[in-house]
């Protein structure tokens, strides 16, 4: 149950004097509710940590994936472990089997060493026939921001938190998340640098610039029935799969360097009905002109509103998503035997090689 | 001829420190040019006036009406005239016929001398069997601004402006009505007090309030052909209908007072191929937010990207709107004989009418 009483998605020992506006007044009140992750206030960082293995389908690369994959989630248990993780799957744009494992803490200290201990070696030491990546956003609390369309179930980060908030106000008008998000109430987050690239023979790091942008963006079908589960399936997945391929093919231009739409896999390595879209953007700007304005998320933003205002406080259909803004100096990104066209790679300009 | 650079949709002259932020960032570059007018810096103020009446179609009420509307029009050649006015016609909710004679004058002098000679009879001399209805804003340029998809033909107060912008920056966003209003640099601009009335037999003045919002929003396809005209008639137009619809009938609850979706006629009364949405909201907010997140009109952005995607810039629709947000000492409503649906009279909720 949630208190009826609105509150602000920025928590009481995160808000300061502002010197940036909310953009809707004091007494705006959106009209359906929405949540978000809260942290204990001791909570000072966390970090979202996503490991890839990419292939071409053989017997042999799926082979050596799955030891791989299994291998780091038996570490993921070892002392100072994710406090949560999942597992996702999609086929990329150049055709390779991709698997990522998105990992969760709230202590960076227990990063650090679960991370020298057991995370490091990943895209570091070679496995035949695959290529690995690390791409870790270790973000103060004040440079992220989460948004649940149902307070039960928290997905990504959230699930690290002490719990959910009630009803909150910043949402459901476009530039909510960066209103969400603390750092907006004294900083505009623009992007400043470039990303560089350093290569040590098939590993790649990739420096990044300031102010880039990840959101993860995912839906869970789970408890949909019937109607609405054709009503998801038929009327809007096929609506956000346009936008998530539009994005990973074009979204360059429009300052996404890459976007990946996955499907959440048991342990098992089966299909759940659970999916969620990550992408690294340029800014937090460039993704709100995207979604604001692109006829591709225009599309899925009416498809969406189409189906909620048709089922009401009735939909088993949840979404959620964390937006989150980093500095330069929190982001970590590390590509071994990797296609050029992965993650971060696409964010640095050919000249900018080094 | 429009120039390539940049502008800002705030002129030069009326640029000031701010204490508040334009929502987009400073190398933000819109998809697609559009256009805005400017006054001479010497224009201080303008004005724009409605006169209204409306009445139940008989031969003597269209007689009435057809009279009234003849005199005020004539009275628009006197000295001091409006430098510009059009005449429009729709069905009102109540199912009275409509007229309304929109004229803008950018010298509030002028205005009032043309006023309290020609103008101020309107509302206060009854007529038989029908209503009239004088709403009048005057306010400062810092208080409004336009938009024109085309540089090449100004329409409402436009059309009194010395020339059109090169392609400006604030458009294409959500928010950019508000970041080209000059006062948006230090000012909410959010509604405080509440309107009122003031009856004197028949006739009502509204008072309104700080902030009140009106938006013009028009869409002239006299140069749409073939395949374009049955797009906007077909596709558009029924959209944008049933979004005027819902304002006109369901907007109270937030905050649209009142919603007209005319046809524009040419002197001899006839309908011509322009037609605008005319409609008083408590604020720019409520503008905002029904605009950027109600179904109606999502849909009617979706319907228009749609078409203008399809067509590109060989679309040959225009679209232009201005919107005004005005002190309260910038207004006056006067209703004769109107029905209480009329107007700024729905601003005023029944228990504070005097």
């Amino acid at each position: 149950m949630t208190d009826s009483t609105m509150e602000s998605a920025i928590p009481p020992h995160l808000q300061c004097p502002r010197t940036r506006q909310r953009r809707v007044p004091d007494d705006y009140a959106p009209p359906y509710p929405s949540y978000v992750a809260r942290h204990a206030p001791s909570v000072l960082r966390v970090v979202m940590a996503y490991f890839g293995v990419q292939y071409r389908p053989s017997e042999v690369t799926a082979k050596a994936a799955a030891d791989a994959l299994k291998e780091m989630t038996a570490s993921f248990g070892a002392t100072r472990g994710p406090g949560h993780w999942d597992r996702a799957r999609w086929t990329d744009q150049a055709g390779f089997e991709s698997v990522i494992l998105a990992a969760y803490w709230d202590d960076v200290e227990a990063f650090d060493a679960w991370f020298s201990a057991h995370g490091a070696s990943w895209s570091m030491v070679a496995r035949d026939g695959i290529g690995t990546y690390t791409e870790v956003l270790r973000p103060h609390v004040e440079r992220y921001e989460t948004l649940f369309s149902n307070p039960d179930q928290p997905e990504g980060i959230a699930a690290l938190a002490q719990g959910m908030s009630g009803m909150i106000m910043e949402h459901a008008y476009w530039g909510g998340a960066r209103d969400r998000i603390p750092a907006s109430q004294t900083d505009a987050m623009a992007p400043t640098g470039a990303a560089s690239i350093v290569r040590d023979g098939n590993r790649v790091r990739v420096h990044g610039h300031d102010n880039l942008c990840l959101i993860r963006s995912g839906q869970d079908w789970s408890d949909t029935q019937r109607e609405e589960r054709t009503m998801y399936t038929d009327d809007v997945e096929p609506v956000l799969r346009e936008g998530m391929e539009f994005l990973r093919d074009q979204g360059a231009s429009l300052g996404c360097y890459t976007n990946r739409y996955v499907v959440i896999e048991n342990a098992a390595g089966q299909p759940t009905t659970k999916s969620y879209g990550m992408s690294w953007w340029k800014s937090l700007s460039a993704l709100e002109r995207w979604s604001e304005s692109h006829p591709t998320h225009v599309a899925i933003f009416g498809a969406a509103m189409k189906y909620l205002s048709k089922l009401g406080p009735e939909a088993k259909l949840k979404l959620y998503h964390e937006v989150t803004v980093t500095r330069a100096d929190e982001q970590f990104f590390e590509y071994l035997n990797c296609h050029d066209q992965t993650g971060m790679l696409r964010s640095v300009s050919p000249q900018s090689t080094a």
